[in-house]
């Protein structure tokens, strides 16, 4: 039985609480937040205790720890857990900035503490079959990859402000799929943007309609391409052609129910939310995370899986910025 | 070259001289109309000569004729081309009167005149692939077949209490269909049926809205419902189960256009008309027919197919009326 | 805060354990099975207590009862809980001899007992939505329903000797779904059926392949066919006609990983277990009982919805056996 | 009636004489080829004259005529015509030099000859309806444009090395849909490229897998991805975003039988050649020209269109070279 403690209580808190409850090998003892009123409600409604962040992260009767606070907290949390010699897992992004990253990898790894990146794209049910059937060489070599996701709507501008641009806060998922079904790492990016969306997100110096050209050595491209705003709902899907065929996930719809009408056959919008869409998604890479832990083994995606999307990312701004092609260095 | 002329000039005999146009080993010769005018246009049409029906019937520069006139006229002109030792494409239904149908397949056979029965679904292209693969075995031993047809719009009530009703007028090509496809005559049927899209059908001794179950000797079921009806286009859907799976044919779209939006995801209602939906299938039979005229082969469906069909809505008519299930004799 | 026990340890009664673990309005306080072994594992699954069967009906800290055991003690088990003034979910059927259902029916309604019946299909989303939509008139007044139910596999024919035969087997939850969507009770039925899947299963008495036909003193028809086996998965869909078009569920994937080869474009079997693809729909039906006791109200569907379903299926048995259509007496 | 001549019997000049026959409004009169064999088998087919080209040129029973010839003829073939004052309708490409295209067009517009360029796809009917629902705001204003072509096998090595390379033999097709739907032209483009399906390519100095993004003024994106390969048929797809929701054409499947089996659901491959997925097309488009030329109207695409397109596959193919982006230079 692993006994975790959850950091941070706010809407990801909670999802991984909920997360927690339903995996029979781990028992959440604990969470903790800044806000004591918000860890005092995700407390009682899961029926644990609230604690202090400190006291999580010394707590004897705690084998694992969930970072779910927001990311300016990430660094200095990561060192005291490693310093506690306390499992971590970690949301995304590990720290906005790429050099800070390498010292959270340079502490765990010298601390011998296992870390996971919550890129839980990777474990969705259909996401997860494609790439297995992928790896599996069902479709041959692999020689394209597109990734299509636009959120329902965007977030609001004073957001923007602080998110790092839609390469770091959005694509960045995408970027580390891409990883994730290529199975090797790009070396070159070109991307491209407009607000056409809001011209508000040109203000703030970002833009919500961008797609990315992530190139390898090897020859493979992937495209990607996302939107802050789709009227269907939350459009995720997954394309890959390789030398045998294609693999793709379609969208999920809010439900199976169609309708024909002198309208037409209409299906209905897909699962608008991201908790409602990868809601299944959630679970089962906190079980990943409880398996590895109680196993002993590496968890994926560790620290290097985060630091790569994230440089990808900056790559990928560099390049809107610049209007070129610009090379990744790891 | 097979030298063809047409009986009535309709839309169903342009139609056919369309089709004839396109079959490179026959050509359209000539064509009639109890009403001049109306063969005039149509012989304009296709550049080809308008004569009387007698004309055709004794032409010696015509090998094989087309019957598309009224359904009461067939079976005279049956007998007259039989006379002439003319091979016969009969529109159906060959008469409503199963004992004149039977006086028409002993005069063909006795005249040693091939006939060849329009019952043109069995050459749509998807109902004609769906055919093939299952009678090589694709699925198995075949269990149950599964036949929906509904129209667009009732016709208008004037039409209907001429018709012979519904099983006589539209459930016939579902009942052809049901013999193609079950390789195996229905000996048992059971058909029910009410008046839900105009009370005046009802007024009139006929139902807009039928399902019908046949049985036959080795245990297979069919069952086949039928619509004056539908808003979203031509719904025209073949089901067949067997030991080893399923094959379908759903409905083909107007286009291939599909939006999302707010309102979901839509595709276009289906081809709305029949000779739009079946263009593909009239020129198959008709390009059948000049093939097995020329060849020497006995076309398919024959005058038996005609009557078998026609048996099968006579029990389904006695059923509706009776409330019981009715045993076919052939 | 509802405290519930469960009676009968088998694999629905750990499936509504399950669910009453995810309500939190409910409690699961203790469960109990003739065989106390089984009682046991499943108490220490959920971590509640095991008691007898009579410690379950008289407990004071029980407010309702789940009725999970085999159908030949479901009667005695309704009376006594009825006697103990307890709410009653109770797996159907209630019991076979619909005589035997009366008498129930009789006896919680004279204990003023709530007592609802586990249709639980009813309450899966896609056909729950469905019902909705067409209740509220999107298709506009309702004209033919379609049911397609097909098990993955046959049962042992061991098991179907005392099943009561396809129709009160298996046909029953698809008689309910007619009700539920119909809203309005069947008045005729015409059944008929094969052993097309395993000639073991007529030696029984029983069919494998059935379809019935359902009409109502309005003129609505419904077709529901069965059968005990598809290769493609458990197959389920609706499919629902009105004046103003079609609502329909069609059937819902393995996954949502299309493949696209030289064998053209493929999609995962259907979801090939009762239990995965109706999970939903057993949490919602244990939500609803919880939600209707809790506030007073009456949960629907209730005895006499499964006296209704039952006295169909014995009408369609009745239909089978006599090759004739039957009048459903209520 | 307009009298045509074709010069060049090839495959595509036999597709444009059958649609010809087709149209009610024109009539061929005559077909020509530099193999006169070729010519004489072409008119004996259609029943019409096989001339020289010259002979047609000058033909004075001939009004307007179709350049179906090898490319490298076109730019004499269209001096020729417009000194002789004939409507042309010109196969693609109009000549591999731009420059050269732009002296076409200098000609034609001195001469008032007026000039259509053989893009087809514009007028394929899942495409064209995409186009015109797209252009009255279906989804209101345009975003982001997504191509996707892919042939069912690569043409042989031998023919990449005469054929201009991906960009200008195969992409061009998409540059000119691209502009369609964008109704804008492009600035920029990007493109990147692999030789992944045949390593021979390399060596011809061309890839066989590309992906280019075009970048409008407005901040319109396009992405067009191409591959010499499919193994599931001839795969052409649209997909545009507004800012009200998307339109997207899927591929057409060779027949609409689908199977069900222990193997999932399986539609038959896309249709697998160019001919028969576009064979609409290429009949609308000769309808077009021959009611342009009737009626005095412009003809498009154009003259301008066809360089257009050339200018941009210029620009992808200095991209690819280049590993930066381009400005497109009109």
């Amino acid at each position: 039985m692993l006994r975790v403690g959850i950091l941070g209580c706010g809407r990801i808190g909670n999802v991984h609480a909920a997360s927690l409850m339903q995996i029979p090998t781990a028992k959440l003892v604990a969470v903790a937040d800044a806000i004591p009123a918000a860890a005092e409600t995700c407390a009682s409604r899961f029926n644990v205790e609230a604690r202090t962040i400190d006291g999580i992260i010394r707590a004897e009767d705690i084998d694992a720890v969930v970072i779910a606070t927001p990311s300016p907290t990430h660094f200095d949390l990561i060192h005291a857990l490693a310093d506690a010699g306390k499992p971590i897992f970690c949301e995304k992004p590990i720290d906005m900035s790429s050099d800070r990253v390498r010292q959270c990898i340079a502490k765990v790894s010298s601390a011998g503490v296992p870390f996971m990146t919550a890129f839980n794209q990777r474990f969705d049910p259909h996401f997860g079959a494609l790439q297995k059937r992928l790896a599996a060489g069902e479709i041959g070599q692999l020689e394209t990859v597109t990734i299509t996701s636009r959120d329902p709507a965007p977030p609001p501008v004073e957001y923007l402000k602080g998110s790092g641009g839609i390469f770091r806060d959005m694509m960045i998922h995408d970027f580390d799929l891409a990883r994730f079904l290529l199975n090797e790492n790009p070396t070159r990016v070109f991307a491209t943007g407009s607000a056409l969306v809001d011209p508000a997100v040109k203000d703030v110096g970002d833009v919500d309609t961008a797609i990315a050209l992530l190139m390898t050595k090897s020859g493979k491209i992937c495209q990607i391409s996302n939107s802050r705003r789709a009227s269907y709902g939350y459009d995720q899907r997954l394309e890959v052609h390789g030398s045998k065929g294609m693999l793709r996930v379609t969208n999920i719809h809010e439900s199976q129910v169609e309708s024909a009408t002198s309208s037409g056959f209409t299906m209905p919008v897909a699962k608008p939310f991201f908790l409602e869409r990868f809601g299944p998604a959630y679970l089962a890479e906190m079980e990943q995370f409880v398996h590895c832990i109680s196993t002993g083994t590496s968890p994926t995606p560790n620290a290097a899986d985060g630091l790569f999307a994230q440089l990808i990312a900056d790559a990928a701004a560099e390049s809107l910025a610049s209007g070129q092609t610009v090379d990744i260095k790891y």
